[in-house]
Parts: structure tokens; sequence; C-alpha cells
């Protein structure tokens, strides 16, 4: 994102491409009856070992797969591989976010209609990806208690945006000073819908929730349409 | 950043604009014998903590200010001006980086000859800033040890371009799974050159070496030109 007038208008005309071809994908992702979830966070708040815990455990009863963005290295996809998921990885080089494109590009040749889930983890980055729709059922944002209770309020684009907020780290919370019930409501003022979870991705905490929570939303979906 | 190529054209000439810019300001600095220091983090990684205890600490034998970018609010620069030290606020809105342009706009007025020290603190951000010369003498990243080892790697751009690695929230090392050595490895890979300072802001480990290292680079400065 810039200041600079005409990168503004130049930028007017890729989010509005980016916004026709992620209606695109939705529509696909839909009738195929794939679930998808973008996660988004800043670097280093447990996004890749939440989702690894979130393909193996429900990778026990769906089929789930992930697409993981990042600036450089496949480390993350090498990661996730391991709990016997399909992977796939985006390097985005010095581009700052994931957009439909990417995520078109990656899918060429997958099989989506034989997936329950598909979980697209972006790069660790709270400011641009915000504005970039990729098609997805709902945006996840992740936070950590490390993080500072302001983040809502400093970052209001994205928090905005998400429709789940999972508050990662608390196994932490003994040790820093994080007021959670301070963080909700600097969340709420920005984001008054949005769904708040709390765990522990390493220690397992809250993954219950999530993991009922993503299989209730499958329960509740529309059926998949014949094509 | 982004993949559109019409986008990376215009990119193309905003950053050449904003080098020539950030290099009079550079020349500004050094003329007024105003040492710059720009300090770029992902969210939460404790810049504005260091930065409070860099401004009261440091103010009290040196001149010293800061002016601090966000996105949305003015909470950092309230802050930061209860150290006492001048402070001014740049609410960038969706734009995720300082630039030059930003930096000279908020200076104005300033008297810089009367200043020693001047902190930039950019938009908690480890991908956009890292393109965006500000015109300072030193760029300062700061990783925190929630956020992983790999970091480095990940973000390799931010990491090559900064001359000075804090290593932040040491006091939480019995707490997380970090290696440290692992992570200065990991940075020497891609910035071979860079320094880098464990340090816990909260706690106060390691500021006195944070602190004597910023007086040591006023002392090897070129003496002041006058003008």
């Amino acid at each position: 994102m810039t200041s600079e007038p005409r990168l503004v208008e130049v930028r007017r005309n890729v989010m509005k491409k980016n916004d026709l071809l992620a209606a695109g994908l939705r529509d696909s992702f839909r009738r195929a009856g794939v679930y998808v979830v973008s996660l988004v966070s800043s670097p280093g708040s447990g996004k890749t070992t939440l989702l690894e815990k979130t393909l193996s455990q429900l990778g026990r009863t769906h089929r789930v797969a992930a697409l993981v963005g990042d600036l450089a290295t496949d480390n993350d996809a090498a990661r996730l591989a391991r709990s016997g998921a399909p992977v796939r990885q985006i390097v985005t080089g010095t581009v700052c976010h994931l957009d439909a494109e990417m995520v078109r590009g990656a899918l060429d040749g997958w099989p989506g209609e034989e997936l329950d889930f598909l979980f697209i983890e972006n790069v660790g980055n709270l400011v641009c990806p915000a504005l970039f729709d990729l098609g997805e059922r709902k945006k996840v944002v992740i936070a950590s208690v490390t993080e500072g209770e302001d983040k809502p309020l400093k970052y209001p684009h994205m928090f905005r945006a998400c429709d789940v907020l999972l508050l990662n780290k608390i196994d932490l919370l003994p040790h820093v000073s994080f007021d959670t019930e301070r963080f909700a409501a600097n969340a709420r003022r920005v984001n008054a819908r949005v769904r708040i979870l709390p765990l522990s991705a390493t220690r397992g905490d809250g993954l219950p929730e999530w993991l009922g929570f993503l299989r209730g939303e499958l329960t509740n979906e529309p059926p998949r349409v014949e094509v």
C-alpha cells in the first residue's frame, strides 16, 4: 500500500481484478463443496503450528489440504506435509501478501471436489493481506498474547476484515503482561461481530473448540451442488 | 508489493523518487549532526517499549526525539511522550510502511540541529518497510524470542537490509522453545555483517549494551558540518 496517487490508481484496478477473480474462486469452491479458511497473522504468531495441529487432527475425520504463502523458503510446507495432508507452497518473493491469482495458480490440477477443507496460510503480515480477497469462506486472524492488547486498534483493517480471531499462546499468560478482557474489548471496538477463541497451539488448550467450530461450519453449509 | 506488471513499473518510479528524497534527508541529517535510527519489526515485538526505555535513558545524556508510524491511533506517541522527549506521530491509514516523504513532512518545523538522536519507529511489518529508505544512519530490526528462529530465513529482505538486530524478550526464554544460536546462525546466513544484541526491554537485560552501542556510534561520527 502507498500514498502515491498514481500508484493508488493502478492499485485500485489491481484490487478490482482481484475481487472478480476471488468471487469466481469462491463460487467454484462452493460448487465443489470445499470449505476454505484463510489464516493471517503477524510473523511468529503461531500460524504454522496451529495449522499443523489442525491438519493432523481434522484430517482424521475430514479431507483436508493447505496452501502456504511465504516470501522465501518452503520450510512451512515441509513442516505441514508431516501431517500427511496435501500441501502446496506459494513463494511470493518480495510480494507481501497472497492474491487470488496466486491461489488459482497453486490449485491448478488439484481435484477440489475431493476436499472438505482447504486452509490458506498467508504471508506473515497484519497489514496488506487485509485488502486481498482470496475467495475464502472465513478469514481467520491469529494474534498472540505476547503481542499486546492494543493490536486490534493499531491494525484495524485486518481485525475488521476477519470472521474469527484466535488468541494464541495463552500458555504464556502467566509470564507476560496481557489483559485478555481488554484485548477482546479492543477487538470488538473494531469488529463487533468477531468470534474470539483463546487457545494454545503448542499445549492444545482451545483446540477442541477450534476444531468443533470448523466441523460445525461444515455441517451448516448448504449441500454441495452437482455440476 | 505486488506481482502485477503495471504496478511493478509504477512502483519502480515511486522507489526511485523515495531513494532520492531519502538521500537528501540523510545529507541534511548529517549536516545537522543528527544520528538517525529507524526501528522495524513485526507487530508486538516490543519496539515501543524498547523505544520508551531508550528515550528515557539516553535522554539523560543526549538530546533525543522520535517519529512514530502507525496505521491508526496515536497510542504509541502518547506512551513515548511520557519519556519527556519530543515525539511526533505519523498516521499512515492503509499505507503499510513509512516513506521518506512522510518523514520529511513530519519533521517540518523541527529544529534538527538541536538533536543528537532521532528515532523513527516504522509501522509493524517485516515485509514492506525493508524497501523504503528513510534517510536513516542505521536500520535496526527487532525480533523476539516468541517469534521462532526461522524468521530471518522467512523474511530475508528485512533481515538483509538491517545493520543491527535486537533479539528482544529474552526474559521469556525459559518458557518458549527458542534456540538463540540457531536464530543467530539464520540471521548471519542472510546478513553476514549484522550486529546482534539480545535484550529484554521490559526487564532491562542488554539495555546498557544497546545504549552503549548508540553512544559509541555518536562518538565515531564525523564532526558536524557548519552550514
